[in-house]
């Protein structure tokens, strides 16, 4: 898992090569999921790795976390080994490394209703899904708005019709419109019924997690749901070392029913932990240990990934900073730390504190992307439309995003060193001063020769000029329009629907009683 | 060299560490240039490399390379002991790479006349020059123009007054404005004069590379010329495999005075090269290794640069991209074959095919710049102002790239593992629930925690909205403006300007003359 090469090998050389290499690309093209063929990036050395390993085991030892208003949660860690002194559990030295490394799967399958954009989480594979959690959204047209159920089925349309894309993530944006307590409802069957990719779980409550999970046993049938993993959802620790009820309770529902639930301190550097990278790594760390292993004295094998969202900030006024090197360096360092854990790692995306989808906000999320590229990062939430610290989900923006994670799809096929990857024959037949347009060499390649975007404008100015002088926005903006345009919904089984509608009818009555 | 370990290391443990840590910080803050902590990214295993190696070999004895319209440079090849047949110049196995490894220095220094601004090139040391080349600009008021003397002017001031910014470049621009036969000295001059930082020379004709040590002379002292580095000019090969009588003429006088040469084959994929990256990086290696063989047949241990600029294009228009995945895996292998090689690499920058500052132009300049910082690069043309295929300079996206050239000097700093950097103590001390604003570890490191953007706008939206809206591009118009007005140019001695002025007036009338 920890060397980065992927299944599908394609190094070699001759014809064979040369014929593996073509469908190994266009195996990739249309893959439900990336295959690294990158090694990860390596920042830190064995020893500095473990002597983060060695202080966040102080932390959990001395320090311990907070476990506020969840005298379950206590019970269970009680029970598990922990020293429980009120809200406060302290964890013996190894306890929470020895409960993940010997139960959790070091990566599983997450079944989509399409069984063909399943999708496999951990080792050396890669998969994006949209921006998750904003109460606004922002278009050219529209402006910046609060962001309603359409908006929701929206992204979730732009989603599923996405090639880079694999997941349908959770809550792309927050349906202001819809009741607060019957939402995680609407929004789970708008991932169902509009997009037929894997989708999350609600973890707002432990009874919407139960929801979630029974809405999925309407979609798979109990067995399939009993044995196989068809709902991941986020669980975020209340940095520095805190874990809730809400969050701990509906960890709790999806550990029980055997599905995969990412564990992750949400970290502003400097305010949530401190301003230090290895710092934060280490802080992070121990906080993700013990949301893992929580879930493994819940059900041991309890599919878990280990999250990692940390930002910086201005020191001077207090906002959060994205797309900035220290949290580039964190992703780096607990990306490394994951590895040696055993264990799926989640972090990165298109990180921005911009308002709007310009140049601030591309460089921003490039610098965050790239690192989560190369770190050996093993699912990507946030990966398409997020814009201002994550309060707004932009169209414009999921569209420029979107058109870079094709780009990473390329770059992490990495160097194809096969007869034909190589070109040795195209130079010398080719010789100097002629060009290479007509040779067989690029004739055999030309289709699959270069990445290419979908929103770039490479024309000559004259052209550009002519069709409007259009910038990357205004022409993300007339794309995602025309996506919307051509959408067609997945097939949905007509009886599944009804009993999906008769479940939240039934629910949303429950909920308005209670 | 390669292992990517600078000097100045920092690692450690206790007081001794902390107060380092502090100095290093602030060292590199105000260093000259930069010395990666970060290890370069390997992304091709060893044979790999050795294949390429092999098959560029294959391609200086099988192919050769085509001298044109030089007679001078082919009797230097058939002396070194090349297969000179015609024009076409074969190399025997192994020929030119014992050449550069036996002769060729692994790194220089580069004299600026403020000798606190002069510059390291190669080992782990990485050097930022602005963009070379293009015949036009661009800012948000003026649109797309002409450059002109004063354009040229205006960005070498600029990036004087940066602090991210350690070279002054070449032709920032060309000032169409001013007659072309003396425009290198109009262009060296204005290094010269509004800049204390070190700069290149012409190559456009061995006269104007000899024009360009002459200036030198006036300015740094004959002596100080002959035992030292303080030119460093780009020649590029006319790929595929061709050099030219001006690259290599120019080239010849600058080795013959002991000045660096950067040899670059400039590549558009597809067209210049085969389409595959492993083939682009072996022709690169087999062109640049003639180019810098040939200058240690001019003069042993000259000082060179093993130079690669590779693009790829798009299939159906024929146009340049930039930005795109291949070309990065390009950079990153041939990275690695001039470590391999014993001699400093210089790629990348912020290349993009945008017509403005706009996500565009972020998106593929982060996608250059990146893999430019990780793959261990030395010295790094256009790494600010490149709009347009570098058809066009571009004020706003100057500054863009400039402030994001900071925030690779805080990436390239990696991971501090220090005690005050691991920060275990600042955790256990302030424990769950509370805050670290107040911890007097985020005291001690207040100022150097995070690199700070001096474009982003991460304030709220409505602090946003009451500013008027500035996107970043605007945000980076005003910024330029401002310090243009602050520009004060640094101390010449009048009686070296007057040396430059009448040299300049004596070559202007001998060329009209001529």
């Amino acid at each position: 898992m920890s060397d980065g090469e992927g299944r599908r090998s394609r190094r070699g050389g001759g014809r064979a090569a040369r014929q593996a290499a073509r469908s190994a690309a266009s195996e990739m093209e249309q893959s439900s999921f990336l295959t690294a063929q990158l090694r990860p990036y390596e920042i830190i050395s064995d020893e500095g790795l473990s002597l983060i390993e060695e202080n966040a085991d102080t932390i959990l030892e001395q320090v311990g976390m907070e476990i506020v208003d969840d005298p379950v949660a206590l019970e269970i860690f009680r029970r598990g080994g922990a020293d429980v002194d009120g809200t406060r559990v302290r964890f013996p030295r190894g306890m929470c490394r020895e409960l993940i490394s010997q139960h959790a799967p070091p990566s599983f399958t997450q079944l989509a209703r399409n069984r063909a954009r399943s999708v496999e989480i951990g080792g050396a594979n890669l998969v994006f899904a949209p921006v998750y959690g904003p109460p606004f959204v922002r278009d050219l047209e529209g402006g910046r708005r609060y962001a309603d159920l359409t908006d929701f089925q929206n992204l979730v349309k732009l989603t599923y019709l996405s090639s880079n894309l694999h997941h349908s993530g959770g809550t792309v944006c927050e349906p202001v419109d819809v009741p607060v307590d019957t939402r995680h409802l609407d929004m789970l069957y708008s991932h169902i019924r509009y997009s037929d990719k894997p989708f999350m779980g609600s973890v707002t409550h432990p009874d919407r997690a139960s929801d979630s999970v029974e809405m999925a046993r309407i979609l798979f049938g109990s067995e399939t749901v009993d044995q196989n993993v068809v709902l991941l959802s986020l669980a975020n620790a209340n940095s520095p070392m805190s874990w809730d009820s809400a969050m701990l309770g509906a960890a709790r529902v999806y550990a029980e029913a055997g599905q995969a639930v990412i564990l992750a301190p949400f970290i502003l550097a400097g305010a949530m932990s401190p301003v230090t990278p290895a710092a934060t790594a280490t802080q992070t760390l121990a906080e993700a240990m013990c949301g893992m292993a929580f879930c493994q004295l819940v059900r041991p094998g309890a599919p878990v990934v280990f999250g990692s969202f940390a930002s910086s900030m201005s020191m001077q006024s207090g906002a959060p900073t994205f797309g900035t090197p220290e949290p580039a360096l964190v992703l780096f360092t607990v990306a490394a730390l994951a590895r040696r854990l055993g264990v799926p790692f989640r972090s990165g995306g298109a990180l921005t504190a911009s308002k709007v989808a310009d140049a601030q906000a591309a460089y921003e999320s490039a610098m965050t992307l790239y690192p989560t590229l190369l770190a050996g990062t093993n699912f990507v939430l946030h990966a398409a439309g997020w814009l201002e610290g994550g309060l707004v989900a932009g169209y414009e923006k999921f569209v420029l995003d979107e058109d870079q994670l094709g780009a990473a799809a390329a770059l992490l096929r990495g160097v194809d060193l096969s007869e034909n990857g190589l070109g040795l024959d195209a130079i010398v037949e080719t010789g100097p001063g002629r060009h290479f347009l007509g040779s067989s060499h690029t004739y055999a390649n030309f289709t699959s020769a270069f990445w290419r975007s979908r929103v770039a404008h490479n024309d000559s100015f004259e052209q550009w000029r002519d069709e409007g002088e259009k910038d990357a926005t205004v022409r993300a903006n007339a794309i995602w329009k025309e996506r919307l345009r051509t959408y067609e919904p997945p097939h949905l089984d007509e009886s599944i629907d009804e009993q999906l509608r008769r479940f939240m009818a039934l629910r949303s009555a429950e909920i308005s009683d209670a």
